[in-house]
């Protein structure tokens, strides 16, 4: 069996960083689900390995939380592994180190698995008993359960788009990241001159398709805390939370 | 002295696929970039060389033309040289191979060495003329030079967008690519679902900034081609030709 923990370098090409020369929230966001990917596969339990089940990974939450972004021409490397295996849900956690082998951050997944017919989610521990076997018992991730995102309403929307062809992935879906690609575009250039994303939470409520038009509700909860929530007419299709660090 | 002409291989992730499974038009873009950038670096004339001159690579022109796109999960080897060295321009190309080595496309691009004080394109055979001895005069670069791309007029914008915060890259400017990325997104997703870019070409003229309002003018030449034209008020920030195929 393979180690329950696997741990992944990520190069920092210059076009994925930002005007400061460090990579993005959304590029962290790739690296976590490229992470998560990999270390499912290997494993048996991965995209690819459960589509013969009719079973898909859907991806419910995301909480990320840095001390620092990796830099131009870095290797980040990501560890991952699962923490816990809940009857709809489970959950994935990820430890960053940097060049230095400091930790810079940790993040952690919630996903449900779903029936790719009736897109309705299946009892994990009935249909993969085996998955409990990978949970591992050694590793701590101090990321909190993440706090309910309540709806905005109420005020006008800070910014619009429509799904296109660069936001639809190789699942046919709007790719997760993209909207947290959009969340942090709705942030002034001044404000990422002085600061940078310390937490990161997103919890994705339904799915976005291509020609939808998305329009972005932003509320400042203190100085530092902003929530976001992407909606489509009046449904939420994503809600997020950000807090800005000096 | 290292060999004119070098090959770097990358891998296609699952995030920089489209939905048909393949990597899009931009991140090639980004390849090639990546490729032109490590390539002069290794050779004493890379971004970060040059900046003691005050002297700095600005992409002019970038054609690019493929008869099939790599695939998720497959290797992409990017070659790239110096073909000419002129007065104000130097001119490099490129050949893709997919994994089977076997040749998929080409593209050329066109660069000009500015001072980065005046902004102003210095001569370049006076200023190094030892990049003459770069020019690979072995290979072939069977993309054409670029027909000049017409000015649109007198039609409403297709799209419009803001430069924001992910459209900054790591020099303080608004990305190359990213402005490729928003005029792939100006078709529709069933144009994909038929058929492919088989030849892309932009000329870039005036740069964009944080906060710029930028609209996108579309005219179709003929069935399977058409002009973009990117604009700030009158003037063009960069016009491009896509052509498609089945």
């Amino acid at each position: 069996m393979l180690p329950k923990t696997s741990s992944f370098k990520f190069h920092i090409e210059s076009y994925v960083c930002d005007f400061k020369g460090k990579a993005t929230l959304p590029v962290i966001s790739n690296f976590i689900l490229q992470a998560a990917t990999i270390h499912a596969h290997e494993r048996g339990f991965g995209y690819s390995n459960i589509l013969k089940d009719n079973v898909a990974w859907v991806l419910s939450r995301l909480s990320v939380e840095l001390s620092d972004y990796p830099e131009h021409d870095e290797d980040l490397t990501v560890e991952t592994w699962v923490e816990d295996v809940a009857r709809f849900f489970t959950q994935r956690c990820f430890r960053f180190l940097n060049r230095e082998d400091r930790v810079i951050g940790y993040a952690r997944t919630i996903w449900a698995a779903i029936d790719i017919e009736t897109r309705r989610p299946i009892d994990i521990p009935s249909w993969r008993p085996d998955l409990q076997d990978y949970i591992e018992a050694e590793k701590d991730c101090p990321v909190g359960k993440m706090a309910k995102i309540p709806p905005i309403g109420n005020t006008e929307p800070c910014m619009g788009y429509s799904v296109r062809y660069s936001d639809i992935d190789i699942n046919k879906h709007m790719n997760s990241v993209k909207y947290i690609e959009h969340i942090v575009n709705t942030f002034d250039l001044d404000l990422f001159k002085e600061k940078f994303i310390r937490k990161f939470e997103i919890v994705y409520l339904l799915e976005g398709s291509f020609g939808d038009k998305l329009k972005l509700y932003k509320q400042a909860v203190s100085e530092n805390e902003y929530l976001i929530d992407t909606k489509k007419g009046e449904d939420s299709i994503c809600r997020s939370r950000i807090c800005w660090t000096e």
